[in-house]
């Protein structure tokens, strides 16, 4: 049997470096065989896995510099039954693409939002006066680069390299230390490994109603990684909590905890407990800089 | 004196329309004229007050379904000196305009990311297959609309009217309640009203550092309506918190608050406490939704 894994396409986009290197860890790991799907868009990758379409979807989840993938989130809250399987922690190094000579020529610069908002200062110094154009991806304008001599993209020497188009600048992002989190999600439970996700809503009116949840974990010494609100959509200022905890679904105090949780939540998702895979420089990724392995504490 | 009030342009967008809100409410407080000036970016518009080439700027904070407004929490933790003055929240309502004659002959459709995302089931629904372009704002893309009969773009009745184009839909976002919140931020000091908003980056690598923070609002019974992370652009999983409390900076409550932050953050940054503006049917806004007053609580 082969295994499908979605991701945010055309080819040549940083979700499909990261679902590469899924795909190495699991072929290691089951055995089985692969096979990248591209999808249009973050949701999309993500319903495809909740029809069945496919087994897998790497999807981002936050950016060292942009933050948060909202889209992510609000789908995964959405959708109710996805488990992440893999946090992937893949380097971003950006570079300048284009038909033209030198940079002076360039008129226009292609690139998702994401992108183009992490490589803004760059942007202002060299190219002050390009028109900057949003994509859905990294990739979406690399194909057409060859009819717009005076166009450039912002995208990986990953991505150079598959469409053939020469590097007129790398890296070109503001910040060196840029990282790309995403995870692997996929209908079956997930319980192995040493982080573990959850989200929910708090119920409406009650003051100090987020303390509740997060003394729970502050008394059972379970260590917050990451909180990340969202809108529930109904009312400005009403929030669902995004939460990432060191710990796994199987400890004693994790299990208590999400006991506690539900007596002081409104809904409770958890989205299960998963490992960390460090991107190796062998997958000829874009980047030598090596991901940051431990995470922050809160 | 002239008051000046920079805001994301071109005309129409609803950022001018909270500063239009903004301005009748200082014109009534101070007597003073006003006078709009349009920016290319939100970031451009926090900057011009910073330098002093304005008085103040009118920027989004967070919509009630896309939620925080990134660039305006990072530019106010980078420019350091600003201050809230005021809280204007706005009910959102897109239209779809466009030259064409019926829905069925539209082919792309510009709008602002955020106003693409809020009418997202709407096009999907009524226009599967349409090419969305993203833009800079709402109404960037309306000048050029005569000239491309089978393209539409995503914004308000109020910039229909000011860019005589037609409406072909309306309302076409998602969630009826769709209101967007705005901040007036100046460089003068401001202590009046009932909010008040700060933001700190935490001593790196301490478990529970953010428990300490938020335990001094709840020993101070000061409610908490909003907690927002931001990376600190150093690390993969190193956050800003900003935060939304009910309470003032000279009641006594307060004070102690951020006595007792300062020891438990490793940056704190203050930006005034401010009162809300509900914002009036009269001004001639694109929807007769009230905006929901009262605030969440956390």
């Amino acid at each position: 049997m082969t295994l499908s894994i979605a991701h945010l396409g055309p080819s040549g986009t940083y979700a499909e470096a990261a679902a590469l290197a899924y795909v190495k860890h699991l072929t290691q790991e089951t055995g089985k065989q692969c096979l990248l799907c591209p999808y249009p868009s973050i949701s999309q990758s993500l319903k495809a896995v909740a029809e069945g379409e496919v087994n897998f979807a790497v999807v981002p989840v936050e950016n060292s510099v942009e933050g948060s993938v909202a889209m992510t989130l609000d789908t995964l809250w959405q959708l109710d039954r996805l488990q992440i399987h893999q946090a992937i922690v893949l380097p971003i190094a950006h570079a300048l693409l284009s038909q033209a000579t030198t940079i002076e020529d360039i008129k226009t610069v292609y690139s998702h939002p994401q992108a183009l908002a992490q490589c803004q200062g760059w942007l202002e110094q060299n190219l002050p006066n390009v028109q900057l154009i949003p994509m859905n991806s990294t990739t979406e304008a690399l194909q057409s680069l060859e009819q717009e001599p005076t166009a450039g993209a912002i995208s990986s020497l990953r991505a150079a390299e598959l469409y053939q188009v020469p590097v007129l600048a790398h890296p070109i992002n503001d910040h060196p230390d840029n990282c790309t989190r995403f995870w692997a999600v996929s209908l079956q439970p997930s319980y192995q490994g040493s982080h573990t996700s959850l989200a929910f809503s708090l119920p409406a009116n009650v003051p100090g109603a987020l303390m509740k949840p997060l003394m729970v974990f502050e008394l059972l010494n379970i260590n917050m990684s990451r909180i990340e609100s969202r809108p529930t959509k109904r009312v400005l200022g009403e929030y669902l909590f995004f939460i990432d905890v060191e710990g796994n679904l199987e400890q004693d105090s994790v299990k208590t905890a999400l006991q506690l949780l539900t007596l002081h939540t409104e809904n409770l998702k958890v989205f299960g407990s998963y490992a960390l895979l460090p991107v190796e420089s062998s997958l000829n990724f874009d980047s030598t800089i090596s991901p940051p392995l431990s995470r922050g504490r809160l």
